[in-house]
């Protein structure tokens, strides 16, 4: 079953389209575990316009299978940008007033150096050769982009998810190239549970003969089967069991009575096996590895003590901290536990607990409250900074 | 890999140890699903005595992965009976005065019918020419069980999870036959969530290509990798947070810093993965997609025009409703719903949320305020049955 899709993961004759840079040709990223980057690609994305005092840049970072079509059709997919409602003219990431960037990250799969990209070295895909990286890693290499970009410091960096871990990396290691920052929907640590979830996943793919080891570009396969129940697990920890409940209950799929086999006789089964088949056309196993493992290891304490407030000390960035009820991949104490954090700090810090039924996946749906709170707080910022009013 | 666990699978040469009837012969079991099934086995314990009239018999009733090994090491692990810290001489179900029986369900893997077992038609393993059961089919079984064992009636019927909707399942279908039910950690209907976990584990097997499309015995095969990660997703939901949190946090394991590889780095992971290698030595593939569907068809308001009040109208049944406030699979509202049905029934019922950070799994745990509630309200039914103090 060779789709279009499967060709391009396996001979990617066809590059993604939008920005490409190459970074560390002068001097090399340098990873958390030790080793070196040089030379590597970051795929990018950018709406609106640089002003002429470069003060208007805002960083969207995505999350676990984002990537940096944030406001554009979906090269493979050709879906929305996975942040349309938000970036655009008029919206709450005004692209008449902010220049947004969405960098797609160090481990991924739409154009930044990840496992399915060319090994310089090899000419072959990295596969599990590539080096385990970090959120830190990622953030790092953003910061390389803005650097080549000729931008000295962000007006707002905001991201939901694994967007809101380097959103708070970005403000504890570079707190001066940031004036305000949103952590959505996300923790300064990766619980237990969640790095459970996580290892299932891992081990779905893992389990998938075709995942030869990770080398399964070279065998022309990919491990299709395994990276759906991976998604499927995940995917039921992106909603809450009210919005289950509600969307899908017990209804039957296109049936009056159950099956008494294996079919999908209920929607919620049916629709759980689209949302696994149709997230392996457009993203790759290994990436899928390498960003869960990404997070898995996010403990931003453990740089500074274990002290997460020692990560702030001091910080000259204003915070808002968004939550919302029914998330309980990362539940509302878990952004609690980073207001503390930054009040411990003396930072600036506003905060808001969303009412909603949409679960973890609440931050990238149309919930008005959110939209509200978010664009109150980079109005307010944006005063503050003295940009013009959009 | 031929462990002797997997030799034991695939030849069936060595029967478990312990009681087995052949039921059906003379008027075979009608199921839901329009089949029939006629000179199946069923494995049982027992435990205790039955007394001169009777009255004393209690009927356990196992979960999803559970076997009638309740109070006595099991057979292929050779770990302690799944309550054998509730079953035994002096114990709740004390066994100097109750006769406890417990039965592998229809489905199961422990000697009962079930997919692993020999089709009499063909001499081959039914795989997924077994038919499809219900929770009612299994009650149905255990019902005849107990007409080839002269046992008129229960005492009393228990169980957690999957064996306590037997257990609501026998209060509707025979409530002449039981005196006291006590539903653990249960629903009356399974939530689109926790069908959706279902289906997820049910995918993992089934992209395993050692599954075979179920005929893995015939191929000398088992679907190890697959089942280990239904497993192990299964296993998250059966924890709760806090716990996790508690038990593992983000605790290594046998490391002092992160490998940056694919390891178990974690403590969390490690078990994890135990628990998905461990299981599959004791449990069968077909079996677990047999009987996670059996649950997913669980709607006891179903045959009752939705209202689950229906099903116990005029019930001369005691219930005592148990459930754990941090067991989310089967969370407390659930059994609330339950409790609301039976006091519109006017039926005699007791609840109790015992306060646990153990999550599902509490019910199988040393939880002596769990063990305390329990033996209160057997005591009491005890009495009311004028059976004889232990």
């Amino acid at each position: 079953m060779h789709t279009p899709q499967l060709f391009h993961f396996l001979k990617r004759q066809t590059p993604f389209p939008g920005h490409r840079a190459v970074l560390g040709v002068e001097r090399p990223l340098q990873l958390d575990c030790g080793r070196d980057l040089s030379a590597f690609p970051v795929a990018y994305q950018t709406y609106g316009a640089l002003n002429g005092d470069r003060s208007n840049a805002v960083l969207v970072c995505h999350a676990l299978t984002g990537d940096q079509f944030v406001a554009e059709p979906h090269p493979v997919t050709g879906k929305d940008g996975w942040w349309a409602e938000l970036v655009g003219p008029g919206r709450v990431l005004d692209t008449n007033r902010y220049f947004i960037i969405c960098v797609n990250v160090l481990g991924g799969c739409m154009g930044t150096a990840g496992p399915s990209e060319i090994n310089p070295e090899t000419g072959e895909p990295w596969g599990l050769d590539f080096p385990v990286i970090t959120i830190a890693d990622m953030v790092r290499a953003q910061a390389m982009l803005l650097d080549a970009l000729g931008i000295p410091d962000l007006f707002a960096v905001v991201g939901g998810s694994m967007g809101g871990m380097q959103v708070l990396e970005w403000a504890a290691l570079y707190p001066e190239r940031v004036f305000a920052a949103v952590p959505i929907a996300t923790a300064a640590l990766h619980s237990a549970q969640n790095i459970a979830f996580h290892e299932v996943g891992r081990q779905a793919i893992m389990a998938d003969p075709n995942w030869c080891q990770g080398r399964y570009f070279g065998e022309g396969k990919r491990p299709e089967r395994g990276l759906a129940v991976a998604r499927m697990a995940a995917h039921i920890t992106y909603m809450s069991e009210p919005k289950l409940h509600e969307k899908f209950g017990r209804r039957l799929h296109q049936r009056d009575a159950v099956s008494f086999r294996f079919d999908a006789d209920f929607q919620v089964e049916s629709y759980l096996r689209h949302q696994g088949i149709s997230f392996v056309e457009r993203f790759d196993a290994n990436s899928y590895l390498y960003i869960t493992r990404a997070m898995d290891y996010f403990d931003l304490s453990d740089r500074y003590g274990g002290v997460l407030a020692h990560a702030f000390q001091g910080t000259p960035v204003r915070f808002c901290v968004l939550s919302f009820t029914s998330d309980w991949l990362y539940p509302t104490a878990e952004s609690r536990d980073i207001v503390r954090a930054l009040n411990a700090a003396a930072a600036n810090v506003s905060f808001a607990e969303i009412v909603s039924n949409n679960g973890h996946d609440a931050f990238l749906l149309d919930e008005p409250e959110f939209h509200r709170v978010l664009a109150g707080f980079l109005a307010g910022a944006a005063q503050h900074r003295g940009l013009n009013g959009g």
